[in-house]
């Protein structure tokens, strides 16, 4: 049982029909339920809540962190970003959904400007597994499509992943880094591509698939917490 | 619970009293105690015995391998070190303990020499974190000492590991890339480099809890199995 | 002005005629003009030739070599593949073209067995490139056409690349690693996938620009040449 | 010939006698002169100028930056750091030295924390080559010493560097990455431990012929511009 908290944006769900349509309770909730359902103690929190419903005694307490942003990076604040951004550092776990490839916290994380090209048409993405030992990829088959899907292409302005899980291929012609593993400080990262609001992605089966392996795979693990600072000449052991 | 197979060279703890001493029944037999101790289905294997104790079968239901081998890597038949390889490309994990560095199977894996400085005075080596998130350092503190140890120093001639978790200094002035992940195939490899036969290193704490840690982190997870060969154009499916 | 070696199997052109007229002298010949005429000091070396071509003086004298083999993996001599391969450790710079992904050198240099999907239709092939600060994209748009190509599609088995420069996207719904580099021992390896010898693909102007950025790159420098061995601990520097 | 900056903090060498006397004119004068005399077109800018010496202008025409930085990081501007990231991810090399691991623009680009250990005893370093093909190690042995050295220990809070070339044993017990290799948008980094102000260090032979290698390996080359942002469909050439 990982502790998570899904982290939505969850503006397009009650500005657009459609969307509303689709995650008539806001895609954070969709998530939340996939996840309790596999067990695992789950939180919500929003951004127009109080710290966008992330105060930092809910980040002490989270192991993982989902994120989903797409029209309001900007109101973000700050502090609240810098605050994500220090608890993946100290060991949680990050996965950045879609269009949070923007967000604050992962651009900061990433130091690069995560930019990509993109297109809204409604086409086939067929991602393959490139790494098929990865834990992400438990249980899946080596490629499967997502049959309406906004494109995002390469060039991805990221540094180099630690570990390329999926290779997506889109339907126009373009390809893209669609399962990017890192590590920061003690947290693992692990952005994900799929998950377009106008479309159900997140009730794909096999969409729900690689995020509960992702879950799994980047709650932490309790490892030293290094000393920072002025340290004194080694003493070693007496033999 | 994983299948763990502990094979052993197991020539010196029969040909060298002192080494006799600290391992009675082989290095082999105090590893494959310390993993059944922690609930694992443990087998061993050795050189002298039929297929050096590895017939496809074994290999089959081994999820980790652990390999002891120092002076007489040349016996190991190449048709069994080949099946080794085969295996761990197919999802088992691989764990190449210390003098291993230069075993058939690791070098056959890792496509360079693999060869390195040693000196043997039993000096001082002292591990440090470099990676503190990642699972095999789970339980450890930042740093901790091997108090008698052979020097094994860099160049060490291997491909940059997909994660280095562990650098080792050594009171003679070398430093060495201890603990070096990698996926090869399907499968996980964990090089780990203390276990000198003539010092008890293989009872020391931290030794054993990476070794535990090793295990957990190498197992196979259930992804894809891909398909190489010829391929009809993929047939997307119906929108 | 780089020393280069151009290995070619040299049956298909002679032993079909399709492919003889694209290449009526050879892959390598095609090749060697291309590395001439940028000033390079150029030999070729084909399979039937007396060990190959590649006697011992000839690799020595060799900066970087490149490796053009389809049908007649096997017909290469172990003894010269593992000759290649030490050269390669030593510095030499390897470009393995193509259907190379399954010649041995390449294939012990991995580790891995360098396995693919494939498909022989002529279609469409889109290489983007995924690093555009790598040299080997120097002079390059950031994505480019091979109008007729064999497919080759994903899972790859190859170890993760020290770098990942392109990518490709095929009309029949598949992507590859198209553009990896290696470094192995003190040598450097790109492999570079487009080059099927039915198509002209090697007179094509980016292909032909991506060998020659290629070449520059995996050009030996002059490193340290490490000990290996017994080493006496360090004697400091007097202050 | 490479156009470089040199940017220094400048604050020790006009307020400590003791590094007075070693750089009476500043370490970016002394990194100068190497340079220059190396053939490049080299420029200084130091912290008390205006803009830091670094208005738009001079890191458009700078091919090359190198950073020094100590006690007085705060003090940079946002908006100058800020600019000099930017040109990093758009092509220019940067070559952050010692304690410019606390530098904003280092920060930002690794996304990291950049905390290590530290001591200032003037003990004993020494750096191993462990990367021995790379073309920063070029005329290099592979270790030499840097007799009197303030300590950086590990854990070094960084991504795992995209190639590491050096790795530094101290006489007081740490080790520590002392050369690592990143690339962030288009732009190479390369961060070289050895470098504190009270020891002349940077006229010491070995360090000058890494920083000489360096600025040549982060030179930019000139790779495609990726194009971010609404695409339309690619219209595949007709064949």
């Amino acid at each position: 049982m990982v502790s998570v908290t899904v982290w939505n944006e969850y503006r397009h769900e009650r500005e657009n029909d459609e969307v509303g349509e689709i995650y008539p309770e806001g895609i954070h909730t969709a998530l939340a339920e996939l996840l309790e359902d596999a067990g695992h103690d789950v939180r919500t929190a929003t951004l127009d809540e109080d710290e966008h419903g992330l105060p930092q005694a809910v980040l002490d307490d989270t192991d993982v962190l989902l994120w989903w942003g797409h029209i309001a990076h900007d109101e973000v604040r700050d502090d609240v970003a810098e605050r994500v951004v220090e608890r993946v550092r100290d060991g949680m776990g990050f996965l950045p959904l879609h269009s949070a490839h923007y967000s604050k916290p992962f651009k900061r994380l990433m130091g690069t400007s995560c930019s990509l090209k993109w297109r809204e048409v409604g086409e086939i993405e067929r991602l393959w597994t490139v790494e098929p030992g990865h834990p992400i990829t438990e249980g899946l088959d080596e490629s499967f499509e997502v049959p309406e899907a906004e494109m995002y292409g390469e060039r991805f302005d990221i540094p180099q992943p630690d570990a390329l899980v999926f290779v997506s291929w889109f339907e126009g012609g373009e390809v893209f880094r669609s399962g990017c593993c890192y590590r920061r400080g003690s947290g693992r990262i692990f952005y994900f591509r799929p998950g377009h609001e106008e479309y159900p992605v997140y009730f794909q089966e096999e969409i729900r698939q690689v995020l509960l392996n992702a879950v799994d795979w980047a709650a932490p693990t309790d490892g030293p917490e290094p000393y920072f600072g002025n340290a004194d000449p080694v003493e070693p052991i007496e033999k």
